[in-house]
């Protein structure tokens, strides 16, 4: 019996850090509880929650802080990739233990240059070392950050040799030829997300599962609204508004321009920490990051 | 009282794995004794020691087990940059504690253009979090893997502001006028290692302290010889002949390399194993490396 595959918005959660830049457990549930409210799955742990930034401890603890906090682990796709094998088994480990529906994995992103066959070796390593037939990996391409991608060939091999595992994948390579090409693969049931709302009408139109993009962080709700009304006849304009937003978070470092609206608009200014080597949005930048989006009209609802 | 600070020849000690891909302690900590018996220091958990396919605890669990087996931790500088602040911070803090005489830093590397604030304030949030004046930090520059590099005025900067604990790098860039840069800094005191014993002797000449070297694994008594003897008629000669076995070593993927050739000499075939990413070489490659090594009269002495 196959178990259910992700699709729709998902976001990859933004971590709030204490003024020590120790995770908040709490603000973070309050910030997923929020985000499910707006129809967004929780793929914690992506680029853009710094999750690179977190050692597997702090990961491990978070996760369990939020099964804790009744965060249905159904909507939890947490990033579990890591450059060491020993950590990427155990925190994938730990996420299936839970009961998480998926996890998105990264290659190891350390070694330049590496051959597919030791990315193939090290996908398989981990789907053997945690030898559950309830995990569900959904692979992380995003070359421009990690450097490491993964070729057709392959996902391609991944899937024909785990069928019941690899079952999708993020692509982050802001190619759309690419997430098409990923699209037209012949696997199947096989998942693909793009990794910007930017493409989401064109990755529903092509067959695509949805999007897990940074700014689902900030704008749920209408890139949900996309998702859900991809083949009605306002979808042009919708994406055209989606880009809109979009670009305005894109015209700041990402993750700090995420923090600082999500402070902004909640007041919890705590939002506004990150963990070096980010830096947060200066006292300047944040005042002009509101002023965008207030003449853009763009709110955060319910916050 | 400022403490006694590197220079030489430093190994980036290769990191032997049992058949279960766990760490061999005991096959390390004989590798390391082999080390210091041919004149090198021990720069364990380099990029050449598969460092970042191995977890903090791994890395801990070999560094306790490193001092028990009685390698002078004033011979150890262990690698402990990570992309996690938090690993960072207690890997170091647990060298410094152990008595390691220096610590190697990588910057954190997963994030991709992070401004120069955002680095120094990692390494500053390392120094005052492990908060010890034994702590002794050499940057470690290798943009070609790393992708995150430390510019001239970072380097500057850290030094200027702890002057008593960032006391020098390695310059793994590949770019002698890089290295020459650095030796050209106005910095007391300050220990700059070239990554490569193919610009040893430029170094030596230009003032710096030594280099730490990928072969420096297999050919330590020949790159410590030409440290010894830099100013010596014959230092030409010696440096062509380095340069003629490592360009050998680098014709094949490197660290997989540096491990056939300890299983070959070592007559211990669990030298060969590497993690994933990584690959070993094929037989066919093991024998290649073995006979151009034999044509080049090369051999590892005792080991």
């Amino acid at each position: 019996m196959s178990l259910p595959r992700f699709s729709g918005v998902l976001a990859p959660v933004i971590t709030p850090f204490k003024d020590d830049l120790s995770p908040s457990a709490e603000l973070l549930s309050s910030h997923c509880r929020w985000l499910l409210s707006q129809g967004a799955g929780l793929a914690v742990f992506g680029t853009n929650s710094e999750a690179n930034s977190l050692n597997i401890n702090e990961k491990r603890k978070l996760l369990d802080s939020l099964c804790e906090a009744d965060i249905d682990p159904n909507r939890l796709m947490p990033g579990t990739g890591a450059c060491a094998l020993s950590d990427a088994v155990e925190l994938t480990a730990h996420a299936v233990q839970l009961g998480c529906a998926g996890v998105l994995m990264l290659p190891p992103f350390y070694y330049k240059g590496v051959p597919d066959d030791g990315l193939y070796a090290f996908y398989s390593e981990v789907i053997q070392g945690v030898a559950s037939d309830r995990l569900q990996i959904y692979l992380y391409h995003i070359p421009p950050v990690a450097q490491v991608g993964l070729s057709l060939a392959l996902i391609e091999r991944l899937c024909a040799d785990y069928p019941d595992t690899v079952v999708g994948i993020k692509d982050s390579s802001g190619d759309w030829h690419h997430t098409q090409q990923l699209n037209e693969l012949d696997i199947e049931d096989f998942r693909v997300f793009c990794g910007s709302e930017t493409f989401l009408l064109q990755n529903m139109q092509a067959g695509g599962a949805g999007c897990i993009s940074a700014t689902a962080n900030v704008n749920p709700t209408a890139i949900h609204d996309l998702y859900e009304y991809w083949d009605s006849s306002d979808a042009d304009q919708k994406q055209e508004k989606l880009n809109q937003i979009r670009a305005i978070f894109q015209s700041y470092p990402m993750i700090s321009a995420l923090k600082a609206a999500t402070g902004i608009y909640s007041g919890e200014s705590s939002w506004m920490r990150v963990r070096p080597p980010l830096l947060p949005l200066s006292d300047e930048q944040q005042q002009n990051l509101r002023t965008e989006l207030e003449q853009a009209a763009f709110q955060m609802p319910d916050i």
